[in-house]
């Protein structure tokens, strides 16, 4: 890509960005858009436009995200949002105080050499470059003293994120701690996940087995259990109700409508009975809605009791009176065969993934190993795919290839933007397709909560994008010209990295910026939920709770957020001593990000599930993972640059290694269980155990009837009843 | 070495044995011999003649030792040692298992092959061989079908190890829970051992800082701590004082035998006050001792206040008064910096380690990897003098070294002899020397226990006698030769030492051989200790205290003990598919060892501590380690067999790793940790808490004053004295 293209790359991109934000700031001071703009607000029963959002000044916004405390997010969005705040500070802190050492040290440096022009003198073969190459490490010479400076840069930038690295982590870990003593009673403190059960011992149900094992260690502080059940049937039939309750007061609603604008009496709404509703006869729709959900409530009662009495699992949650006695269970050790009784925390109620529970102990690990091998395949055999990709999308290759574009490439806009894009955006598409199935395959390996699939899944994303855009990208883009000598020795891959890494420069800064402009512009201005919601809430929504679906802004998402924010970390470090300008962009990307997704956290999304930062310690060890693909970079780059001292570099990724060690010795254990110096503190006030063993039943088992104590119906636990209130 | 020379070695070894059997039975039938061949059933108060070992028959003990039950051995010795005999007799069951099918199976397939004649006829260079080798695999043609019957034998040998070690690991296990379960009180099960106390808050002591966080955490089950303290001066002064009064004693022993052998006043003994009691004045012994004592005294008491007010360290016993508690406390998570609080269970009180309590987290880790490193280089460079000897000590060679030895060479029998043991010896001897290093670099880890140090050595000596004593043999044995090929190409080690291996069949053959016949005989006979006794009794005991001193026999010392075993094991599974005629010596090694060592168990030796069998996870990596050399090293030795089905054998190391990782999943952590549903046993009487505290006082801070309670003269702990007994 040459310097033009580049240019032309950026300005269309600023120029997005600017219509966005005027978008945005015009659009969200229409009240009707209000549940767009400010659902978490909404939802926590806040003004939305409380702190004067709704004044004249369009970027008022940004004055109320810079003025917001960290407490504040925490307070609108929970811990694990202010954990990612916190990882966005890190990483800009780490770019700036590199960018603030690096520019003014090493763009003189190189501008002032010539390595370039001279090897395009003197070689006969033409070397493409643009005016962005005279300022990053490829314009000095062989052997040259000059690349002292890049050597000492190199530990600058590695040093600085050590710093950083090891403070945010301390303050995570000090967040979670003051989140897990807060005196609220949150009713995920005092249960604990049991699995594996040993087998039923005869004339015992499964109830008793729990109670008696648990009384007989914790005989003051156990309060109760309930058994896991396969709720499979009970669900379906569940959703089905729920599926008549929801048509019924649609059809209703309809109803009503109808009196208001036709006839005064209304038109009842009709329905045909068959297949989707599309055939079949034609009934009154309220009056078949009510007749089916009067047909399915005595159906799921029957099949309540039945789950509860016969479909009971070899897993249970156990609930215990104290905070301190539920997170020591947690983490001792029960029984003398180790794979049966397995505890862990339990995690909080809406995130339980019930269907996992049942896994057993070594069919849990040899999931876990199978599902690694197909990640580590996919991994591998999607480099394939990619390099075809970014070897055909220059625009010449298009152009070989297929050759009726050449009329359109004639076109010098049309040229331009397309060489601009075309790669960037066949990359992005691609990518939006992997996070389901990763985080589908996370739950196959049996994973208890949904926050911890999450976590695993979004561990192997950033895994894939590293492995697959930037080195299959910055490989691909010579890969056929280098395949062979990878072939002949695979120990060369370093090399050839180091080689081809000042090439791509410019296409990653093009990727930066386009995810930056164009991507927060998207985000913070909501376009397309906008859009999806009005024409919802015109067309399809006629109640008040389909409305309310409709505008629901669910997370923040940041199993894929983060990951693609680390392979901006990992691109900008790799290039942060190579090839300097691309600092500013990564401070941007950051800078510009922080502040949006702040207004987003603070307004828009609503947490589905709270892991108090257990995020963290997987975002340390992945930022850690990109600081040594940079040192190993820098090492043979600095090799093939012919610079003696290189071996200089070879304690960096040691000293990565140790702290990465240390950090995990120092802070790790603290994020896998809880310490119990901060499970220890005082409630503000004694937690009622029957509302918190209450928020544990699933909906589908919880009707009027069962609400009141699930072991009323469940006749096998009568001996346990005793146990009953502290 | 020839056949003649091999059936001498055999033949000598068990006239040896034969001899020390007989004078075993002769000299452990004179009672003032019964301490020592009785010293665990003496100090047990047992009839140490009980079940009628006095009687005419020689081989009584043989039966009695066949009578003996597990439950004996614990009750007699401890769990540990019962738990080394779960590992004799499990590889005793490997070896008969895989003898039964490999000599009737193997032998003759080998036998009926000729390739050693052939290679004889057809080359021109004279190979050593010997009948011996004709039994073994090197008989086998190269390519030949028959492989297949020895590809099989080593999948047998695989599976019944698998088998039985399975077997032995859940019955240890069980063994365990049983011990631990137990409802006899055990000061241990009450007490954790905290370290890595944070700094000291300004104006609270080390004993406020301990008592009120766990009394915050356990507010019910906490009983009182005892802060770890320097105790280095004060157990100076201590031993200084026990010196004394022992020579106080020695010489009112002396006083009281010359008043009835002498005059009838008695002559008093004297001592000289100078360096040694050599020189310096003459002066009155027990007047001397007795001002000595007194001077003492004082200084102890002044010095013991001193270290419990102003040398407490950053660590602390803390006691529960529930073993459910202690078992809870300490394996869970207390700070949320993990690097301060750490607990672990505490060990006996006899087998503390107090000097190491002081260690830093970081510090153990750091001297954890450094002791690794001098470990494994000491093991790598061990190797040059090893391989030396091994060439230097063969006859051949030393006639040329030392030429003036061929005189003596001449007369067969001392040649006879001398080719038979020398080298053997040479390795024994040299092997003698490593233990105590080992021990002493395992204490400096910073290991906070007597058994961990000891498991940790013992390891360690595994390791270095397999690389030393094994490989390092076979291949010192033609070292030179292949040193070449090996300098060449690193990976070609496998191949070397597959080549080597039949030539040094005999080799350890009769180093089995030696060590169980003259071994176990010395050991069986205890002619050492017993003159040793005799000669102490006699020339220097006089009091009563001296004597048990002279004959108090110390432990099993199983640390030593263990890894020479599995040295032998290594070996015997090597050669066993290679040279099946290995196996029956293995047998009779194993044998041999439970019958002898059984007897010396349940009468002889005393354990020092109790580790509940927690060296057993030990014992089993280590046996698969051997099973993983003997499976890599037929793979070897098959591909140098140049069997095309040698392939074949690739899955057995995998799945060796793959029962590792189930096992240690199923049965490691409770032997980390102690399980809860073992802990919650009921016990048989109301713990005394208060003796449980004093028994972990140290002998030197627990004067008569002192004893009553410690925290009495621990001027600062009057905040915690409210906490006092259950």
């Amino acid at each position: 890509m040459d310097f033009p293209s580049f240019l032309t790359s950026l300005g269309t991109s600023f120029l997005i960005f600017v219509i966005l934000m005027l978008l945005f700031a015009w659009l969200s001071r229409k009240p009707g858009n209000s549940v767009v703009y400010y659902p978490n607000r909404i939802l926590k029963g806040l003004d939305p436009w409380e702190g004067g959002s709704r004044t004249r000044n369009p970027f008022a916004w940004i004055r109320e995200v810079m003025s917001s405390t960290e407490q504040d997010v925490i307070d609108m969005s929970g811990l694990d949002t202010a954990v990612y705040f916190v990882f966005m500070s890190t990483v800009l802190g780490i770019l700036v105080l590199s960018g603030l050492i690096l520019l003014p040290l090493l763009l003189p440096v190189a501008v002032t050499d010539d390595s370039i022009k001279s090897s395009v003198t003197n070689s006969t073969t033409q070397v493409a470059f643009s005016d962005l190459d005279k300022l990053s490490m490829g314009n000095v010479k062989e052997k040259s003293p000059r690349l002292w400076a890049f050597l000492a840069a190199t530990y600058w930038v590695s040093f600085v994120t050590y710093y950083l690295l090891w403070k945010a982590y301390k303050h995570v870990s000090e967040l979670r701690a003051e989140a897990l003593m807060s005196p609220e009673v949150r009713p995920q403190q005092f249960v604990i996940l049991v699995r594996d059960l040993p087998n039923l011992p005869k004339g015992h149900s499964r109830k008793e087995q729990v109670d008696s094992y648990f009384k007989a260690v914790y005989p003051d502080t156990f309060y109760r259990s309930m058994v896991v059940t396969d709720n499979k049937e009970v669900n379906k039939i569940y959703e089905e109700l729920q599926g008549y309750k929801k048509k019924l007061a649609r059809a209703e609603a309809v109803y009503e409508q109808s009196k208001q604008t036709g006839k005064p009496e209304g038109t009842r709404p009709t329905v045909k009975t068959g297949f989707l509703g599309l055939v079949g006869k034609k009934v009154d729709a309220i009056e078949h809605y009510n007749e089916k959900i009067n047909e399915l409530i005595p159906k799921l009662e029957a099949e309540q009791k039945v789950t509860l009495r016969e479909k009971q699992l070899g897993a249970a949650l156990v609930f215990f009176s104290t905070r301190v006695a539920a997170a020591s269970a947690a983490q001792s050790l029960h029984a003398q065969m180790v794979d049966t009784w397995t505890v862990i925390e339990a995690p909080e109620s809406r995130e339980l993934i019930w269907t996992n529970f049942k896994i057993k102990f070594f069919q849990r690990q040899v999931r876990q190993y199978v599902v690694y091998i197909v990640v580590a395949l996919t991994i591998l055999f999607y480099m394939i795919p990619i390099g075809l990709i970014s070897a055909l999308t220059t625009l010449d290759n298009l152009k070989k290839i297929l050759p009726f574009l050449k009329s359109v490439v004639k076109m010098k806009a049309v040229k331009t933007v397309l060489e601009a894009y075309l790669p960037q955006i066949a990359l992005i598409v691609f990518l939006a397709l992997l996070p389901k199935i990763l985080l589908f395959l996370s739950k196959a390996e049996g994973i208890p909560s949904q926050s911890h699939a999450v976590r695993a899944a979004s561990g192997k994303y950033f895994y894939f994008t590293v492995l697959n855009v930037f080195i299959g990208v910055t490989i691909g883009g010579t890969l056929f010209s280098t395949f062979k000598s990878i072939q002949k020795d695979p120990n060369s891959l370093v090399t050839v990295l180091a080689n081809s890494l000042p090439g791509n420069a410019t296409f990653f800064l093009t990727y930066v910026a386009l995810k930056f402009f164009v991507g927060y512009g998207l985000e913070l201005s909501r376009i397309v939920p906008l859009i999806i919601y009005h024409l919802k809430r015109k067309y399809l929504c006629k109640t008040e709770a389909e409305r309310k679906e409709a505008w629901f802004p669910g997370d923040l998402g940041y199993g894929t957020r983060i990951p693609g924010d680390l392979l901006i970390v990992t691109i900008v470090l790799c290039y942060s001593v190579i090839a300097p300008l691309i600092i500013p962009f990564g401070v941007l990307y950051f800078a510009l990000g922080w502040l949006i997704l702040r207004n987003q956290a603070l307004k828009v999304y609503v947490p589905s599930y709270e892991s108090y930062g257990r995020m963290w310690p997987h975002i340390f060890v992945r930022l850690i993972a990109s600081l040594l693909l940079y040192q190993i970079t820098m090492i043979g780059f600095f090799a093939s640059k012919k610079f003696y001292y290189s071996p200089f570099l070879i304690p960096l990724p040691i000293l990565s290694l140790f702290f990465v060690f240390v950090c995990n010795k120092k802070f790790y254990k603290s994020f896998a269980h809880t310490a119990l110096e901060v499970a220890c503190r005082e409630l503000k006030e004694t937690p009622n155990m029957g509302h918190i063993f209450r928020s544990y039943i699933p909906l589908s088992l919880s009707s009027e009837k069962f609400d009141v104590d699930q072991s009323e119906d469940d006749a096998l636990s009568q001996a346990s009843r005793s146990v009953s209130m502290v």
